[in-house]
């Protein structure tokens, strides 16, 4: 295997009641998928777990070991519900302490607020030996813990502190994907999907059925690390689409 | 702990690459957790898997012995990339069977459409021993295979098929909710969040701070199975956000 095609992979871990109740609807699974994407990192599992100090544990051990990167979004504020921290700490095996930097961070963004007080002070706690991540917009910082970051709940906040690492992190060549719909049932056409990705090795092809405007169809997305292999995928499939008399729409439907 | 006490749980697995790419936003977690509040059911925890057996099977066999119901979405179509039934089935050491009932079902629904072919035959898979869930909206049945159910990645077919296992499913007393609004930055008021939680056993008040109209905000969502203690508690959290010359929202903001 080259140094190019050694493929990185991340999890992410979503720390939340409010998604679990289904009060919440998740932002942030999304975005960060997207991110990574661009950063050349696979997402390969989310868990959604609640605010609850032994599922937290649970989850960050058995991901951040077999992935190169592990995120977690939320539980990271000022609140009694408020336990990522605690929770990141204990699965690393490090105590949680203020750290220096945050302190200094939070004292100025709260001078004309209404100033530092505990509450507030708890968002400078950090797993021993960890970095902090800007976060331009709300003062409080992500934190960084050997692979683990730890970022906002809210998912302007995670924005922007996945902006700030944006580049940072070591990735691979990025998945490339090229979508063609079709007005078809994906049923009429499931031979040609697998033959097509059969003859395209390196490529895998998806199938997403919908209904729309009171029809069937379906975007078809290849994804691939190679430009050339995916454009010769997408055009085979075009192809063995106009043979069954189906019109392919490059870019999806 | 009396029958009434008896906390029934629930896990979802997402299978997707589509979902873990960041191509598209997820909808199942939000409609299921909503779903099973209602049935009494707890959602204890979500995970997002690839396409790919070993990544199904081992999130199916970790949730599904340790939660009353497990629910899957996605991967019971047509097409080669629709592995679930498979990897159901392994999980569960049984083999993969044709259901009689549902390749009639597919029989009739496709009778007007083509007719059915060995694609749309796949949709009549199931692990041996299994029960179909009625999906009136596009054919295909969901798939109850012990307390392992098997629902479709489109959301639309999934609420279909959500609401003919409505009232079905034992749970217990359902997790009943307040919100409480207010203008004001959690951390002033993370104190007097704790020691309400504390004063009131059998509530857990979450904090979901947000950004809005240039100002902070957030809402506080009382939670617990006893009308009575929510009441009381929501009372004790108004009058303490007046003491502080803040302003409670009911209902949220």
């Amino acid at each position: 295997m080259t140094q190019t095609s050694r493929i990185w992979t991340a999890a992410l871990v979503v720390v939340g009641d409010e998604i679990l109740s289904g009060r919440t609807h998740d932002k942030n699974i999304a975005q960060v998928a997207a991110w990574l994407g661009v950063q050349g990192i696979r997402l390969r599992e989310v868990r959604v777990v609640p605010d609850d100090m032994a599922a937290i544990i649970e989850a960050v051990n058995a991901l951040r070991v077999r992935n190169d990167y592990l995120f977690t979004t939320g539980g990271i504020g000022p609140t009694h519900d408020d336990i990522t921290v605690d929770a990141v700490a204990e699965a690393l095996g490090v105590p949680v302490v203020i750290h220096p930097v945050a302190e200094q961070v939070l004292t100025d963004y709260y001078a004309t607020r209404g100033g530092l007080n505990p509450a507030r002070l708890r968002m400078a706690r950090v797993p021993e030996g960890a970095d902090l991540i800007p976060n331009r917009l709300s003062g409080a910082p992500g934190i960084k813990a050997g692979n683990v970051f730890l970022m906002a709940g809210v998912p302007g906040i995670t924005a922007q502190m996945l902006d700030g690492l944006t580049g940072t992190l070591e990735g691979g060549l990025p998945l490339l994907s090229a979508t063609v719909g079709c007005w078809v049932a994906e049923s009429e056409v499931a031979d040609l999907l697998r033959e097509t990705e059969k003859a395209h090795e390196g490529c895998q092809i998806g199938s997403y059925p919908f209904f729309r405007e009171g029809k069937v169809g379906a975007n078809f997305v290849i994804r691939s690390t190679d430009q050339a292999l995916l454009d010769a995928c997408a055009a085979a499939l075009d192809e063995g689409l106009v043979a069954l008399n189906r019109f392919p729409v490059p870019g999806g439907i």
